[in-house]
């Protein structure tokens, strides 16, 4: 399957990634506006599915790291993931053949098509995380045991900081995060991952699909066919685990993320119960009022406005929102034994919950068949 | 100018870079076991003049990077440096033909050595500072415009990060400080310096051997020829501004660095007097009593052992020590309208006091002739 990627697709991919998001991934409004003004130059933005990639190709995952608050405060040149894929290039003395997504949620989902519209490249169909997390590690390409490094930063003036020797996956995070810091909050990252059956072996395919078809189904139901966030899940899986007014938000910028707490006020038959989401970029655990966690990260905590099931990122959230609080089953690549150690609770510092996943299947509705 | 380096220099070359490394640059002790262990094993280290040194060199700037207190609480593996080089050789995709020190205070006047031996490449003689310095721009190659990148750091569990497409000196100090501290506070750094008539243009020339003519004056005199601070002395330029006791130590590290203040009683014919001295890894300002500035950054304040003339880091200043402190003139290449703007009181936080050049030329006892 290849496929020239239209102004429609990006209108609802925009939806669809900001959806998986959960929260993070950065603002992808930004990121659409910029692929389809490529678009409108008459610059092809080719999306592949596995199939059609040849066994020898050289892949690189691309997007954007960085706190997504400074994402939409700083507006980015545009360029700065290309940098960093052409710094790999030169570290590597080797020119890629195709570029994929490191986190399909959010802005990220958009990076790569932005490098193909500047580099030529074609986009691979999935990534490495089916929806966004904030650290590297968390990425389905390491988890599988590609080597971390070299990878490579870029930001907007140019400056670039290539990552070598780098066994341990947390090493790159931790090292690229203080570079990006001090790269103003924001920079474009370039990770080599290797040829075809490697990038096949430890990707989750189809999520740029997934994620167009998310948008198509919320645009198609704004159109009047039907009520959009329900036409969300019957594309991603999962239930709506309740409708809610945000009451407060605290949201601090803490080592390069933005992390804290919502509180949600119930509405409509979900009135008189209370809410609180924590989120680090992306939202990690849903509780009710008594402490009782709903939903847990790996899986999926996407608000959406409750009308439009437009998504609603963590830099934008703000008190008096009117949100549906969506759960959605995590890849099942999330969920294995040493997904978890990344992805788990524990990994974001909830030892004391245990990951209990939610029913159903990542892109499946409930009630259809797998 | 063409000298291969005996057990003898580097026991005073210990000891002289110790006294010009104004309580940083890190421990030269550990160094110098390292560069002699070379020697044993049957290993030459040369040591060379620019005239020695073709117009087509290759030059590179290595040292350490880091806190000196922690230099001595995890002892280096040793390569650091060198796999640093082999980093910027493999980016530059060129070979190195010579190595300068960066800095000929401390420790760092012998990492070069350490890197001559694992390479095989001659040192030149002269460094950057003439003293040592905290941050990467006080160099007089970036002062002289010698661009920053690329540069590489390299560290102890051969993790590396090439620097490059950064102008601004100050920028890559802010990249390469955070990567350090991820590294665990101490890291090997390389930059590329450029061909003979650019290093000789930008460098301090003939400060190795002026280290290790102190030393010598030094080892000399405690052999019963003389007082050992004064034979230092008269190798350095500069005087004696007071013997003291050391009554009180604030040290604190923050942002990679050993920061804090030292206050002194004065002994002997300064009894009565007190004194203070702030350091940020060097030593910058020696007040009075007062808060009247004695001698001010980059003129150097060096403390040493009132007897033996021994130098006292700031990783092993302590509460009872016995010190004599020197002020020795800053070489002019430092004392420059632009290079103040990098090693002048302002730039270490002190925009209120002037610098006042006290009387003198560094490497030439009072009343020698020019």
């Amino acid at each position: 399957m290849e496929r020239i990627l239209t102004i429609d697709d990006f209108e609802a991919l925009a939806i669809g990634a900001g959806i998986l998001g959960t929260g993070g991934g950065g603002n992808p409004y930004l990121a659409k506006i910029r692929a389809i003004q490529y678009l409108k130059e008459g610059i092809d933005i080719k999306l592949v599915n596995f199939d059609a990639v040849p066994d020898n190709a050289l892949v690189v995952s691309v997007g954007g790291m960085g706190a997504p608050t400074v994402g939409i405060e700083r507006i980015a040149r545009g360029d700065e993931t290309y940098r960093a894929m052409l710094g790999l290039e030169n570290y590597l003395g080797r020119k890629f053949t195709h570029v994929i997504a490191g986190e399909i949620g959010g802005g990220n989902a958009i990076a790569p098509m932005i490098v193909a519209a500047q580099s030529g490249l074609p986009v691979i169909d999935g990534d490495g995380m089916g929806r966004a997390f904030p650290e590297l590690q968390m990425d389905t390409f390491m988890i599988a045991g590609i080597p971390p490094s070299p990878a490579v930063l870029a930001d907007h003036l140019e400056h670039v900081t290539v990552f070598d020797g780098i066994d341990d996956p947390t090493t790159l995070e931790r090292f690229a995060r203080v570079v990006t810091i001090q790269m103003g909050g924001g920079a474009g990252l370039a990770m080599c991952v290797g040829d075809k059956p490697t990038v096949q072996n430890a990707a989750i395919p189809g999520t740029t699909s997934l994620a167009i078809a998310i948008g198509e189904a919320v645009l198609q139901a704004r159109s009047g066919r039907g009520n959009p966030v329900q036409a969300a899940l019957g594309v991603t899986g999962g239930r709506e685990l309740f409708t809610g007014k945000i009451v407060n938000v605290e949201r601090r910028n803490e080592g390069g993320f933005a992390k804290g707490i919502l509180n949600l006020d119930g509405t409509g038959e979900f009135s008189g119960h209370k809410y609180a989401i924590d989120f680090q970029n992306e939202n990690l655990i849903v509780r009710t009022e008594s402490g009782e966690a709903m939903i847990i990260v790996p899986d999926l905590i996407c608000l959406v406005d409750e009308d439009s099931a437009e998504p609603v990122t963590t830099e934008v959230v703000r008190y008096g929102l009117r949100v549906s609080v969506l759960g959605i089953p995590a890849p099942v690549q999330l969920k294995t034994e040493q997904a978890l150690k990344y992805v788990g609770p524990a990994a974001f510092g909830y030892p004391q919950v245990p990951y209990i996943p939610m029913e159903g299947t990542y892109g499946q509705p409930a009630g259809a068949r797998a």
